[in-house]
């Protein structure tokens, strides 16, 4: 790729020898000639100064710190992540039906899709054009998936499951599993029958080995532009509002309702029946108990200490009411005091 | 289906018109006139009051709450469960092995089974009546499988693995792999060599993505009716007892002893070696460091805060031993006063 | 086996009946005559006397302790680790490619390897010598497996990971996702393309269902002797040094470097950026926020309570800041009365 070519990319202007080639993308510090590179702030000016890339992305404003060849653009961290693109690494998938795959004849497959070895797609299943399916992949009967969607090896969407367009599903992720739901019977445990599905909006990415339950009596409700990373557990009647992101490891208890714009670091675990507001940002392995009606940053966790500290501010925490008590029996015999 | 249908299913009493047909179950709150619905408790009767379903199940203490097509029962929650089988949208898959599955020739199929496309069904394994596996599940050498269990896509049973009867195992769960055991060698590992299974008993149930490891030496043991969530980890020589429901995200570490009849709540962590009572109850997110000898509810997280008041918090819960020692120093000083 | 031929293999004295023949391994309180058993530790002389096993492993300074027949060597939990391999119940699979299986015509399959029903080899893929890839398995785009692995059914590798030689993964296991990276847009999320690829060393072993990230610019790296339990998440360019162990349910977030000989027990969250000293060990449930500079144990967990003082201890914790305000009110009014 050459400047003018990365720069009419972007719609950026850029200044420097136009034919400039690259072949790689590297960060300022571990960029050589043949690399592109990106300043996402003003932090990285020392490396900026330093750096060997052949091109670099940065915004106007930095301008006057680097005299090489440059695309001058207003987010440059923006900008890399589209260029990101051009130099992706994965290997477009073999148009057709492999012939290993098992594919019903009342399956309806779109244009230009490929359906990689041994994926089945069930009865009445709808796949939309310009999808690819990795090996492995099973859509269960009535699935829908919509147009230009990336399913890696070894995908399982249940029957029923609604998927939008341009959504992105990584290996080992089981999408329409049952919901947890039982009536106690002396000892035991009565299944209640999931009747509810999965319904997931347009530009979805959802990372390896997660699994998004089918809903109880109604569906679980995954809205537009959710990105979720690794592992995570999203249960039955879960909604998940526009945009927000969950990283890996986060567990969400059934019916809990997680508004837009959130962003839930790792480990998070939420409460089931409880609503999140927009906005709500929680820290790395918090555990949510209650809902919130406006948003804002919220953390549980208790500190991170050597163990001989841990071990003895324990005993502490486990008495702290009674030190409370305490307290109180001090204040008041100061107050008598002070009579 | 019809009341005097459903009725006679749940060898209940009805009232109202006993060809009244339903072809679905609701919420009170959004069922119509199509709609079965439930009264799980009396914390429900303003819904009941405006609700449009077409049946009502109650119990007949709240007869007088609701005039329309009604059935009477006891337990209208585990009524709904049991309805809520009537109504499931699973398709049952096809009897017979699929062109495409892998049998051996020394593997025993029982009467009925489904063995779907891409299924490898190992040496010796035996496989019970009226089973049935959806695609892409391995059975390994010597599993033993019971009558009427279900296997949706993609799960993984090792060799000598044992189920029950009436077991039923979501996509991508995987049992017995092995223990993580190691003997330090110099900075390496040295493999312990995992010789024992897993036995799992009847009535079980295993959601999404689990890990359910073989014992070192003995095996790890599942009971009857034990009912487990997604993404679950269950170490070697773990025992889980009886009825006991382990929600999703928790993690069991090895040569745990759980009781009967326990709830353990998400993102649980369970370490090693401990035995848990039976009727012990752990909430979310509990780091169960030790045992129990008696059962009970317990919890450990730290309450979710804003993140501002969190990092103070935090800040004194680090120094929790020192500001007792200066609670004590006041209450030392306050009786040399008081002398 | 034999008494002198378990010893050969130890390359260790023996004391006894020679030709004294076991078929299994057991502990020492369930060993019965047809069982070896060993004493791990001085801690097991009570079982040691009462134990019915056949062959007793146990340390040249314990030899008084043992009249029947019995090996010596130094480290018995370590000769215990050796013997298990002779005890071993999984099943060599067959060499050859299954005819079920799809390997693309520029793969590279070294000797003696077996490639199982349903496995997919895709273009450029290097599979070394001694290698078993059960079924399923799918081995993405230039992917080079070095020899004597072992890959259990359903493993995926992305395009490009590569993984060095006596590695053992087992199922479920994903490795070579995208890292979770996206630059914010308007109330969307932008892609950032995974250009980056996994390295794994040699002898490294990763449990069941675990997710590993590629790098987004860079590689994710796992050095040698590495050992992971199932359920781990490890996200994009993290780096993990030779030696350490990382137990079940940990989440290890973007680009944190671990030391050596680390361990990690289960249900750590490792914050991302952050750098972790050779040899620390972090306690189950750790919340790790900062790196160190120097190993050590560390913990960051509170407590487990009952339920009822957790109530109440919970609504302390989240005073606490002002509960210190009011012990040095306390300190500065006592002060006070001490001039």
């Amino acid at each position: 790729m050459r400047l003018h070519e990365l720069a009419a990319f972007l719609e950026a202007r850029y200044e420097g020898e136009a034919d400039y080639e690259v072949s790689g993308i590297a960060a300022l510090e571990k960029a050589q000639a043949q690399h592109l590179s990106f300043v996402a702030s003003e932090k990285y000016l020392k490396q900026l100064a330093k750096t060997a890339a052949g091109i670099v992305v940065l915004s106007p404003a930095l301008n006057e710190h680097f005299s090489g060849n440059k695309i001058l653009i207003d987010n440059p961290y923006l900008a890399y992540a589209r260029l990101s693109a051009l130099f992706a690494t994965r290997v477009q998938q073999v148009e057709g039906i492999h012939p290993t795959a098992t594919v019903a004849d009342t399956a309806t497959i779109g244009d230009k899709v490929s359906i990689g070895p041994n994926c089945v797609v069930a009865e009445g299943a709808v796949i939309g054009a310009n999808c690819e399916l990795y090996a492995g992949c099973y859509v269960g009967e009535r699935v829908e998936i919509g147009d230009d969607c990336l399913l890696y090896p070894n995908v399982t969407l249940y029957h029923d499951v609604k998927l939008g367009s341009q959504c992105l599903i990584h290996s080992g992720t089981v999408i329409g599993s049952d919901g947890f739901g039982f009536a106690p019977t002396a000892g035991a445990w009565t299944k209640i029958h999931q009747i509810g599905s999965v319904h997931i909006g347009n530009k979805v990415e959802i990372g390896s080995n997660c699994s998004i339950d089918r809903g109880a009596l109604e569906n679980t409700l995954i809205a537009d532009n959710v990105i979720i990373d690794n592992l995570v557990h999203i249960a039955h009647n879960v909604q998940i509002g526009e945009g927000t992101a969950i990283a890996g490891c986060v567990g969400i208890a059934g019916s809990a309702v997680i508004g837009k714009n959130c962003t839930v670091a790792g480990m998070v675990a939420i409460n089931g029946h409880i609503e999140i507001a927009d906005n709500t940002h929680f820290h790395g392995g918090t555990i949510v108990t209650r809902g919130n009606r406006e948003g804002g940053q919220f953390a549980s966790t208790a500190p991170m200490m050597p163990v001989k500290d841990w071990q003895k501010n324990s005993v502490r925490y486990r008495q702290l009411e009674k030190w409370v008590e305490r307290i109180q029996a001090l204040e008041k015999a100061q107050k008598q005091n002070d009579k």
